[in-house]
């Protein structure tokens, strides 16, 4: 079966459509999803950027919020903007990894998207790990500690400089298994095409 | 019928693909479209930027000559990186004000953009503008010399000066008549519905 690796940023925006709809338009491909998990900060420092672009350009940004609102009422999912953006997510992005590893890593990625563009909540905030953590069974006092843990910091680091040597600079995006990149939710389902005529050919 | 104003800068490598298929595609979905060129320099120089996003990040601008090269072959038109980008599209944006007013204006934007980004050729060269207009039965020096015109000149800096009122941020950018921006070529088809969808409303 063929695969496309599924880049995310726990506090990029675009991703939570993606992180909501991915798994069931893949499945309907025929397509296997890797949920690859990184940090988007340490990418926009390399380029220069001291924040999201969409607070460098208001405007852009303003066009995000909309945009990203229609987006979540056309596939059915809650939409509340976040107070504060973007959100510190490299806690919630080595839970991640954790959960990936034994199984509840996309109930928990999906809570924790909910929970920031969903509910408006700020995912920074430890009570709020907690709460999407316990929703799918898990202690949050035992996986936070193993967060900590330095072989998984060093995880999600090398999974940041992986995404930023395939050439990504956004999230979401989607890269197949020959290497091509799709950046944005809007191009899902084409990655999915492209990822299916590669396999078949 | 109801109506989507397309926002196009002559110099956007994507709104070549969009200016390709916009008429055919609106058709199908029974919406008109108004052409309306305008110019993203001053706009993207109001944001404190020197130079095109894809130029000020290489990673982006990588990504978008790969990204627009499998569009152009996903929809079947030629595609041919220019050397120069992004190039001097003020004379062809005043050019195509005139020609959207006596009935040219959509072949000759057509024959800009095949020439810039189906051909390579650069469209600051009066050169590159003239063969573009003999294509289509125009006189290249009279239509140049008219392009000159301080009425001209007005018009397209009040165009440039609405797009950057309306919230537009980059090209293409369709905009329904109930106000609602959709950016980027990949957001076309979704405008169409929007327009439509507000119509039967």
């Amino acid at each position: 079966m063929t695969q496309i690796d599924f880049w995310h940023e726990l506090g990029s925006s675009y991703s939570y459509p993606a992180a909501m709809q991915i798994e069931k338009v893949a499945a309907e491909a025929g397509v296997e999803v890797r949920w690859r998990p990184f940090l988007l900060g340490p990418i926009f420092k390399a380029q220069g950027w001291s924040d999201s672009p969409f607070n460098l350009l208001p405007i852009k940004g303003a066009y995000m919020w909309r945009d990203l609102e229609r987006v979540c009422d056309s596939i059915g999912i809650a939409f509340c903007r976040p107070s504060r953006f973007p959100q510190r997510s490299v806690t919630a992005a080595r839970i991640a990894l954790i959960g990936h590893d034994e199984g509840w890593g996309i109930a928990f990625t999906r809570g924790v998207y909910t929970a920031e563009f969903g509910e408006g909540r700020d995912i920074g905030e430890l009570e709020t790990l907690a709460r999407a953590l316990e929703q799918i069974g898990q202690i949050p006092e035992l996986v936070v500690a193993r967060a900590e843990a330095p072989e998984v910091k060093a995880r999600l680091r090398a999974d940041t400089e992986e995404a930023r040597c395939l050439g990504i600079f956004g999230a979401p995006t989607f890269v197949t298994e020959d290497g091509e990149l799709f950046w944005g939710n809007d191009r899902l389902e084409q990655s999915l095409r492209w990822a299916r005529q590669r396999s078949l050919a």
